[in-house]
């Protein structure tokens, strides 16, 4: 018989919001995305930290690091009697508003499952997850459900049935640019409206179904027109990216249809219609921050329709 | 040579809301609907009533009237030199949430312009159509745009192009009950909140992005749940309504998917998924109103996918 005795699981970082969806709408990237590798632990059932790669040290160490707080409530569920140690591979920079704490989360979860022989369903693995991200940023799934299941979610509330996967249009590419400024999610969330106008609430809801609408007609101008249609939510938070208004500028000038902050921020993410638009976007906004001196890391990719996948699995007989 | 005399143009009446799409969201029914009848007038090039059947002699003889706004406006907007002659067949309910006006406002401009031998394109007449409506409830186009044009329509702004075409799933029948109620859409208006909780504005672009995710799937019950997902204007106004609730029991009870206020109010929507349910619920929720003393009339009937019709032209060699 054939044990296994390592998994490693790839979580993919994730845009929430699409600008006008804020807290229902999110999709998950090809790339980056954090990587966590369980193995077996000791006799006592908790997830245990080995190490964490690529932080900076800035993540904690205890058993509030969101994979820890996850990987224990899946263990729990699982009525586990066996421990399991985590490393933790950081590929996203943390406070970007690219999802690192789902992704963490996720890896960890989907790693663990996979070494009891995966027992759970993804769909039973959302509780789990969302505990990880709740230890952060509260118990939201706009980042966790994207990362877990793939693909472009509406995310009507935190049970997995309250989770739909809309369509991806097949020539939707992204352009990302982090500046090297932390927006803590929150700061971001401190500075938005306890209340909107119902006339606000009118073209939010327009702006919504004008979303849903695009990406089933797969129709990418339509698509990026309706994500910018945001009337709440970037005009709060604007003044916490470096040079907003700007980067649209550039994004649309070098063939963007539309530019967003993705989820709190300060990653910019623009929508493009192919990879060479979706690189060379990247690369004008890179230069623009450049330009102004600002430290940025730019990207470009494509949605993952899988979402968090088993990378390898290490077994012994 | 053949000359138009007379054109008789049909115009459906509308759902509006459709429950959590509040001034968004709208669709034709293929009946009941107004008629207008456009005759050639004097060398003045203004629209002139004839007369009105159908209404109790409750609606406005002179120039306030919907049509002879809407008509006035076309003439106008076609640099006329002659006018015409208007007789309304009314068969629509007034304030009733149908868009009674809306219908008449519209079959009036569909049968000038058919009498002028159709100058104008459909998307051309809107803006004649909501002159009209703006004379009683407003210029809005949300009971217009599906009496104009028919269907489930996405009404993002007062232009045809911010107006766009929802799939219509086939199997969507609706049941209707209208009470022997006025519910003015002034009334209607003024109960609403001035403002609402983000977290309420959350819920209902949630609800929204789910009613246009449901249409495109044709998934009947998933539509119904979230056109019912409302928490901002059904509970303002649920006192309009006699016995709102109960009748919800009632055409659930019966086999409804859902049920919502129409419009203003106060004729309810049951949202079934067969002819035969329809019907049976629109008997089983007249029978509640008969026992409750209260008059009401009773339809079932299903989406028009065309919008207003001509349906008949009189021409003379």
């Amino acid at each position: 018989m054939t044990a296994i005795t390592r998994v490693d699981a790839f979580a993919p970082a994730t845009v929430a919001n699409l600008g006008v969806g804020f807290d229902i709408l999110g999709l998950a990237l090809q790339a980056p995305g954090d990587i966590v590798r369980a193995e077996w632990g000791g006799d006592d059932p908790c997830a245990a930290l080995v190490a964490i790669e690529g932080d900076n040290g800035l993540l904690p160490r205890d058993a509030k690091n969101t994979a820890i707080v996850s990987a224990n409530h899946l263990l729990k569920t699982l009525k586990a009697r066996r421990g399991v140690n985590l490393t933790i591979y950081k590929h996203l920079p943390l406070a970007s508003g690219l999802g690192s704490s789902a992704a963490s989360a996720v890896a960890a979860v989907v790693a663990v499952n996979a070494l009891f022989g995966e027992p759970l369903t993804r769909a039973d693995l959302l509780p789990s997850c969302l505990e990880g991200e709740a230890a952060v940023s509260g118990y939201h799934a706009d980042n966790v459900a994207p990362a877990l299941f793939g693909g472009i979610t509406l995310v009507t509330g935190t049970s997995a049935h309250q989770i739909l996967q809309l369509p991806v249009p097949a020539d939707l590419h992204l352009a990302l640019v982090t500046p090297d400024v932390a927006v803590p999610t929150a700061l971001a969330r401190a500075v938005l409206p306890k209340e909107v106008p119902l006339r606000t609430l009118v073209a939010q809801t327009a702006g919504v179904a004008r979303v849903i609408d695009a990406l089933y007609r797969g129709d990418i101008p339509s698509l990026a027109a309706a994500m910018e249609s945001d009337s709440v939510i970037e005009p709060a938070r604007a003044h916490l990216m470096p040079r907003l208004a700007e980067m649209r500028l550039i994004a649309k000038n070098a063939g963007a249809y539309g530019l967003v902050i993705s989820g709190a921020g300060p990653t910019l993410c623009a929508v493009c219609a192919s990879a060479a638009a979706a690189q060379r976007i990247a690369e004008a906004m890179k230069k623009h921050y450049d330009a102004a001196g600002i430290a940025s890391a730019a990207r470009h990719t494509l949605v993952a329709t899988g979402g968090a996948v088993i990378l390898e699995t290490g077994s012994e007989k």
